[in-house]
């Protein structure tokens, strides 16, 4: 049965590997640690990508939830 | 008679394909499972679409609904 | 004599064809049948428009209020 | 002696020829014959201008408040 | 001694020529009759002004809070 | 030992220059006599910069909060 | 264990130097000598970093947590 409600799917993501949109395009990929209501996420051994492609690596960031537009598991 | 409330179609849309669009143009097509009041929206099988033609599959994603400019059934 | 309140416009035109502005320039065209408070908008029978030629045809679709820019009863 | 609350004029221009400007340099002129607290206007015999010249003609249209930049008796 | 609260600096400047800053870059310079909490100005004998070259005369103007940048005295 | 709060920085550099920088990349510098809890603030004997030089002098200048970005004691 | 709440992240990262980016794509690197709830930041001997070169020292400086795009420990 399908699930009702948006947040289910950052709780079922925890602790998995997630892409997260911002504001302006930039995109991270990461292990998904911790999450709040307000969308704010913490990625874990992430990478910025650009188009697609890995630009760099980042570690350990807090995406404010305020410049989250979409979240999808990996 | 017509719908009185903007988010009937909202509801009556859930488990049909729907396209979403976000601030700055980007648009998602797939299948709606979840929203909520915010306009956040989970879409399954989703495909990330540029001028109309498919760009890439992401799979499952949840949309932000504060990035959501608008939601057409499909 | 005139009217005094700016949702007056929007009862008005319920169940008419309205043009709706949303931020960045996008316009679409089409039949309203439902709006609320916070000027999220359902059309039907819609246009997306280019520059006031018609883009493509979308259907049934919901524009949320807080990117909507203006609303003009066709 | 001098207005002191920024509202009045948006009340003494009730009827009166307005130029409302938009987020993203839009503008608008036309009769103004509602607005709210919310600067949400409703102008009548409207035209959309371009560098001071008139676009095209759009009758009737509800600016929303949010999208509203500035307000000048014509 | 110096002012302690930035809305002093409104009131002093009432019925005294200001240059006020808008999102986007736009500059309106005239003399303040009205503000309030918002920071929503009345401007009368206004001027558009471009890289600090005035671009037309506007009379009287209401400028949106929301939309300021920045209040100077002139 | 290292400040705990954000608007200590604030209160500290009362009467000192600062330099401010605003959404869409300007900057000005002067000293700060006021600011409040929306980081309105009040600067005089203020310059605008354009990439680090002096572009003009604006004397007193209110910035208001929500376009401010950062706050750099000089 | 994994964190479970976005904002242990900077309480751990307090006294530790951290990367700051801000919308428009700007980044600050320094020491996070204070955080607030609403993500207002101070550094200390902070960085403008331009595709991760080092831009300017900015010496300290409070980032407003409305402009907050994301922020890493180094």
């Amino acid at each position: 049965m399908a699930e009702k409600r948006p947040f289910d799917i950052l709780n079922s993501s925890l602790n998995n590997t997630v892409i997260v949109g911002l504001k302006g395009g930039v995109e991270f990929r990461g292990l998904m640690v911790a999450y709040d209501v307000h969308m704010n996420i913490v990625l874990e051994n992430a990478e910025q990508l650009a188009n697609g492609e890995v630009k760099r690596g980042v570690g350990t960031i807090l995406l404010r939830g305020d410049s989250v537009t979409y979240i999808s598991p990996s």
